[in-house]
């Protein structure tokens, strides 16, 4: 038996997210299927980031195990023969035995949340953006950012239904970054809570509208209470776009 | 009775186009049923410009006479809520009962056509962009583009099933702009052929790879046959931008 990896991107608007779940079709299940269907092995993926619904990815990644004779590096092309358009194996590569993409001493995740900040809604933005009419202050959003960037305790920006055993994590680098009239909020980190980029986000666009002051946002990470930050914003203005294993840079 | 304008914005994916025709459906057809729908009157629009299957829109335009009350400026609210999420009313508001879209003096539109140049696919860009995994000299592509521009016959970027009087038209403006991976051909003039934006930019991308020279486009233009130019790109790539009339300018 051999172990793959995989790295997919994909269009998350026609699925419940990554995991597998009865009554709702998921990437992880196309992507289950289409391996049975290539190897003809009975074939279960491990994914590295479970991706909420509508939420779209560059680069999750994923192995599985087999005794295929396949080309390591040729699955992404097989795959993507058997895969719908709006998942795309971008490689494909063999690991050792044991490595899993969950349980590495150390991995760093990179997401972006694209805002459209227009008073014209663009309709073929609106699967991949949250659009935003109103106007707002970015250099305050900026200010604010600073007070996220670093170790914290991140329970006022994690969903109630969390199950994680500690809310503690780092953000690394948060920028904001204006592309004509898109906002790109660019975030990494050690690990994210269930929402966490989602009420980030949600409570920086409270800053620019004028409702907290950049200094509120330090004292809304202080109160350590999902009741204290902002909204969580829509799912289709995230994506996934990088997971970096400590081994591999 | 009065004459409405109506600025619309779409998302072409899920059409066969503008123009209603049996057995699909049209942005036309959606917005005659919600006019009808919401003013109780037959109405049926007439439309600037009738953008093929997959074609979206920033702001195409279209006509109607109604008999109702509701305020002209307030014809954009309440149709957005009878529409569905892929076309938006951007703009409404009254004009001569005389004034038509496609009748006018002189006539400015701007098209966009959107390549992503990249050697990774990326599936949440393939509804709005053509995708070139191949690597374009683009410095060669706006020398070729220099050709295109002016007063020309253009019957080599003309669909042969064209019913057009005459295949003379000006291109203005021909521009190629790279954004990170994106390579926007923003192409304005007072008029275009059946297919002429994705046969000339399906030409350019022949020579962005080197299949022809800038100065072999000047004699595609001179040949005047449709054979003598490149393939007809994608629809999904296009994107109407504007429509400009001159006594509005």
């Amino acid at each position: 038996m051999r172990r793959i990896r995989l790295t997919i991107a994909y269009d998350g608007t026609n699925y419940c997210g990554w995991q597998i779940q009865p009554n709702a079709i998921t990437i992880e299940e196309v992507l289950n299927k289409a391996l049975c269907r290539l190897t003809k092995e009975e074939i279960a993926v491990i994914g590295a980031s479970r991706t909420d619904s509508g939420v779209h990815a560059q680069a999750n990644i994923a192995v599985f195990d087999t005794a295929s004779t396949i080309p390591a590096d040729r699955f992404a092309v097989a795959l993507n023969q058997k895969l719908p358009d709006d998942i795309v194996i971008t490689k494909s590569e063999e690991v050792a035995a044991d490595w899993h993409p969950r349980h590495q001493e150390h991995i760093i995740k990179t997401y972006e949340y694209r805002i459209v900040n227009s008073p014209v809604l663009d309709p073929t933005k609106r699967l991949y953006s949250y659009q935003v009419t109103y106007q707002l202050d970015v250099d305050q959003m900026r200010e604010a950012a600073s007070f996220i960037v670093g170790k914290h305790d991140f329970a006022s920006f994690c969903n109630v239904r969390t199950n994680a055993k500690t809310t503690v994590r780092t953000v690394t680098e948060l920028t904001l970054t204006q592309q004509g009239e898109e906002l790109i909020v660019k975030i990494t980190g050690d690990g994210f809570l269930y929402n966490m980029v989602r009420i980030i986000v949600g409570t920086l666009l409270r800053v620019g509208r004028g409702f907290y002051t950049p200094k509120e946002v330090r004292e809304i990470v202080e109160a350590k209470n999902r009741m204290a930050a902002g909204v969580t914003v829509p799912p289709q203005g995230l994506k996934l776009i990088e997971i970096q294993y400590k081994t591999e840079r």
